[in-house]
């Protein structure tokens, strides 16, 4: 290999962190290549678009549109590898029903069926399997989604970790919608529909048996029946994104970048929870960053956000949905937030997570 | 737990590999949960439908057959832990596109989109994920269909094997077809598309380090091609299956178990080559059990056998197609052979894979 460095101990210079490092030098992947911050977009871009030579998958969605025997299509999967299996609010069980059906409501669609594959390592009890499996059933119920295809590989003791899942999900987009990224656009409200941070604490919480006063617990839930809220308001919302691995951050700055719109954040009208701030200022994590498994940020024309807002609040998964910015015309692509202390700072897109193997 | 039994230690009577074993006495996952056989089917069975509360899952049918939107839709899963990642004849990029493909081919449907998902063991080489990803991009588009929606996880060292990969694939089915397992019926004959046993052989040849004479190519290829050419000539197949796991033995007994009819196999018909016949019988592996990656059996009524069989000899994927035998009302849901010494014996279901992680 012409490059024998390795990028694993390498330091990062932040100052590169707004700026893909070229594949090239990554001679092997990192653990932030899963991260879903600048190196998994660096990945999907040099090297899995130009492999599948398909456009599509650069559109930057949490979903895929497809057409197909007339119908209009939302198709998406996700791996999950969370560790541990379970903590507190949930498992890997419900983050794989509700990442899948997450991602398809991201684009207006309502989830419809799931395919569920297993990877288990051998040696893994069978209780936990059976755990995980009645997890995703219930999970699906609570959804309105049914499990009816799947799959289970096994491999050998020390070639996996328990049970990694894989869910793909179908569903119809709407007539009249289209929510895209790329939509976004100067004058929009940016709405989070709860409080942020919740998944990330509370895996770290459990996983480095750390205890920061509250438990915290994972956020974990199915969006459907929030976006279908939101779109009998109006079915011209802009852009939806689920912020999970890269946290809003990620979220914020893949919508800037996508459609060439300044995000204003307000960091005092953020919804951040005591605990979450708590553990955040105990570990140096920046809310913005970490995980969430069920919270949407909207981008939505001014004209319809206060009504779009008071649905969200009347529906169980919104009751705490706050407008946390706006989009301007000015610093195209970047995100910018305004702190407590009245000043300014950058919000750029994460190198990597913070947190491996959140979801 | 109440049962300390080590299953990975006990020996089996040969006497219950008909006969499920009760998932209780499973404390733990063996590799055979995994080798598409008895214990996969039971897991199936006893763990997921359960969990799930969904009997389409219980179908036994290599993809879901769903309605949405007014489309007739086909659904199906796999994940891909084949070891090692590349052979000859192919790789797990080829498996990951023609093994969904083919899912869907067998229930008449022209697969349309992939999903596609890859779980990286930090460390890995990026060379080896870009060949991965070329070849699933060569792949796709030798099959016709689109990877338009994907997902990269990373797991640390020691707790992967370099790349495993899921796709998920939609396909449309053609009106007025309808193939399933439970079709199967006595009178029906049995084709299969070509030499069986390569894949495996092939798999184990490199993995071992054999050498059987001829190397052996796996037969990886996808079947949509074939599968329509023999719709043409009728649409009223009545049940298909890709011999992957478990090789013709378990797609038989399926579809023997399923439809409740007998079936009769003539071991003299059966394509295997040369090679693989040598490398088989230096191993002590039955030709019936090995997997294949790119073969279908097909169960056709009678009056069109003639003809199907022509059909597929026209196709570049069924040139060496041949009769292998035929539907029968005696011994209902049972498999035996015809021995080319003239006596008969049974074929059961497998109770795991010869050879694990074969795909």
């Amino acid at each position: 290999m012409a490059d024998t460095a390795d990028p694993r101990t390498e330091p990062v210079d932040p100052a590169d962190w707004s700026c893909p490092v070229p594949l090239r030098d990554h001679p092997v992947v990192v653990m932030g290549h899963g991260g879903g911050g600048a190196l998994s977009a660096e990945l999907v871009e040099h090297l899995f678009v130009p492999a599948y030579g398909n456009e599509a998958l650069a559109g930057l969605r949490d979903s895929a549109e497809v057409a197909l025997g007339g119908a209009r299509l939302a198709f998406s999967t996700d791996s999950y590898v969370v560790r541990p299996l379970f903590f507190p609010g949930g498992g890997i069980g419900d983050l794989a029903v509700n990442g899948t059906v997450n991602d398809l409501a991201m684009s207006g669609a309502r989830a419809a069926f799931l395919s569920c594959a297993f990877i288990v390592e051998e040696g893994t009890e069978m209780s936990v399997v059976r755990r995980v499996a009645q997890a995703i059933g219930t999970a699906a119920a609570a959804a309105d989604v049914e499990v009816v295809t799947g799959d289970t590989k096994v491999v050998e003791a020390g070639h996996g970790d328990g049970v990694y899942v894989n869910t793909a999900g179908i569903g119809l987009i709407p007539e009249g919608v289209d929510i895209r990224p790329h939509r976004a656009a100067p004058g929009d409200v940016v709405i989070v529909s709860g409080p942020v941070g919740q998944h990330g604490v509370a895996i770290l919480s459990v996983r480095e048996g750390l205890e920061f006063g509250a438990e915290v617990c994972s956020d974990t839930a199915p969006l459907g029946g929030l976006v279908q809220a939101m779109l009998a308001v109006t079915p011209d919302l802009h852009a939806l994104r689920d912020p999970t691995r890269g946290g809003l951050a990620a979220a914020l700055n893949e919508i800037a970048a996508a459609s060439g719109t300044g995000v204003v954040l307000s960091e005092r009208a953020l919804p951040v929870p005591e605990a979450v701030a708590s553990a955040c200022g105990f570990l140096g994590l920046d809310p913005l960053y970490v995980a969430n498994e069920g919270r949407l940020v909207a981008f939505v024309p001014r004209e319809h956000a206060d009504a779009v807002l008071a649905a969200m609040h009347a529906h169980p998964q919104g009751t705490e949905a706050a407008v946390i910015g706006e989009c301007v015309a000015d610093h195209p692509g970047t995100v910018v937030a305004r702190t407590a202390l009245g000043g300014t700072r950058v919000v750029d897109l994460p190198l990597g997570e913070q947190l491996p193997r959140i979801c």
